[in-house]
């Protein structure tokens, strides 16, 4: 079969090769690639920058937004030929800490967790792959063009989910919440927060392009000023972090209403320091029990959350999130940013 | 009556002066003082930087850490005269906002709510106060000498139920706590950190006076190295800061063990530019799902789990807390920082 892959390390090793057919084990579902979503890390990998090939190889199979249709399911499993399935990117670590024994690998303590495409495991980036049943989510049919968003939908699922939960620690009603960044990140974040009856503001640099009319078609409001002009204005009780930005991260802690939750979910450069007022932005934080949170990958819980959540939204905007798509045999152009991107994908049917 | 006094935005303005004796209302119980602590806000009001008086006068009774005697309680009471009493601070806000509503005044949404000795009301350095039954807090009568200690421990008691509600958002079995700052708040937080079993740790920039013993008789470690030294060595799950200081809280947030938990707690100035890796505080939050949580001030729970961990205290530690007892008639001299201070105290008792 063929397969996207790379040697971590290696800049310019992403290539689409011939790999042996995976072999299901006894509890593993055999599933047909459809699509594969590239995101930011595979970016990294493929730049040489992270992964980790599995133990003992150089080459890893890329991929980690993986969509699928079941090929053959175990005897008596609760999956059945046809069914459209997502693979769940992480596995617990082999000791397992405590989060990764109460089935929340999202939260691992120890590093030691793996990670589909990513981290010592290859990943859904092929026209075959396997998946353990209980790393299978099945999702509804309608999906099959779009269901390659469910894994950025569940780091979104949980962004809120921690949002929501942090939040209850008191009394908890937040109106306006403001999104930053208007990628698919950022979208999908905008989009769970209007399904839970939020008044969301999604804030980008852009002023042409798909996204102004993405956040409008949500309705959503659209911002393309200053972050700090952006949250004086509207207070916002809940900020979505979705660019990894130093100053607009900054800028969004002390933009906040009182109780203000500020969810960081970018994963930013180092080394561009900043100069900030700390003392300012401890005072606030102190005096409005406000929090900062950062939230990172995702487990069962969100991706059942998730998978709800694309299929309660409107097909056609999911569909248009989707601004490109890529045939398996042209994947590596997947990898080369093209003005108005927002989500690329990689098709895996011939 | 004698009350200690102050014209809020006049520095200079404290002494203590003769006032009308309080006339309690018909739910209100009559207090004789027995003691006021001194922290760094009557400090700030007492300069001048902060306060305000009671509407349509100049002068506010000063004191907000209080502890007293009651004299007389309304019919049908639950409190009885000689009762051991500590007034609460804060005071919803008159509309009221949500949190205000629900009894969380402590995270008061639109900032209108009052505080006795802060804002807008007469606080408790006098020698009679009253007070609303259902904002006094009945202390165990072991604790007629250390009680004032009351409010401050209402703040660390919230602290760390803000911490464990924030954990327990997933998996959450915090071993090891640092506390930044041996301070009142910072000694206090670390009384109720070993109550709650954890191993926990204090970090000063003292080497001598009270501190480091008053530490260690807790069963506590003191450290007086760099806060990025002390953090990398112990990796803390949680940390309480209570120094404020703009470079303390982030290495505090940058050294923590992943799903790391840093509470700030101390109110610091503003107007000192630090330069910071922003990114690597943004990534470090994102990629160990880290919170950083601020909280000020307490609700009557609060104030209840508060009492509870004094009387549960070694009376003695307690007592050495209390570096420095004033008589009401020299109390501006409680305001006057000396070496080896940790918790200064005007005496209300005749």
């Amino acid at each position: 079969m063929h397969a996207l892959t790379v040697t971590p390390g290696r800049s310019g090793s992403l290539a689409v090769a011939e790999v042996p057919d995976p072999q299901p084990a006894e509890h593993e579902l055999l599933v047909e690639g459809l699509a594969l979503g590239v995101c930011g890390t595979d970016k990294e990998i493929a730049a040489g920058d992270y992964g980790w090939a599995p133990p003992g190889r150089d080459r890893l199979v890329l991929g980690h937004e993986s969509l699928g249709r079941v090929r053959h399911a175990p005897d008596g499993s609760d999956f059945t030929e046809g069914d459209l399935v997502v693979g769940v990117v992480r596995r617990p670590d082999p000791e397992p800490c405590g989060a990764c024994a109460h089935g929340e690998f999202d939260m691992c303590r120890n590093g030691r967790y793996t990670e589909r495409g990513i981290k010592e495991v290859d990943g859904y980036g092929s026209t075959l792959w396997t998946v353990e049943q209980d790393y299978a989510v099945r999702l509804d049919p309608g999906l099959h063009r779009t269901g390659v968003l469910l894994e950025p939908t569940s780091v979104v699922a949980k962004a809120w989910d921690e949002v929501w939960r942090v939040g209850k620690r008191a009394w908890f009603e937040p109106r306006r919440a403001l999104v930053t960044g208007a990628g698919p990140i950022g979208l999908l974040a905008a989009l769970l927060g209007v399904q839970r009856g939020l008044d969301v503001h999604v804030l980008d640099r852009v002023t042409d392009g798909p996204k102004p009319d993405l956040v409008r078609r949500l309705g959503a409001t659209y911002h393309a000023e200053d972050t700090a002009e952006v949250t004086k204005k509207l207070q916002p009780d809940v900020v979505i972090e979705a660019t990894g930005a130093g100053s607009v991260v900054f800028d969004a802690i002390t933009g906040t209403a009182p109780y203000g939750i500020v969810c960081l979910t970018g994963v930013s450069s180092t080394g561009r320091p900043l100069r900030i007022d700390a003392g300012t932005v401890n005072r606030d934080l102190v005096l409005e029990n406000s929090v900062v949170l950062g939230s990172v990958n995702a487990n069962l819980r969100h991706y059942r959350a998730a998978a709800d959540a694309l299929a309660k939204a409107d097909p056609s905007w999911l569909e248009d999130l989707i601004t490109r798509r890529v045939p398996l045999d042209r994947a590596t152009d997947a990898f080369d940013a093209r003005e108005d991107d927002v989500k690329v994908v990689v098709m895996l049917e011939d």
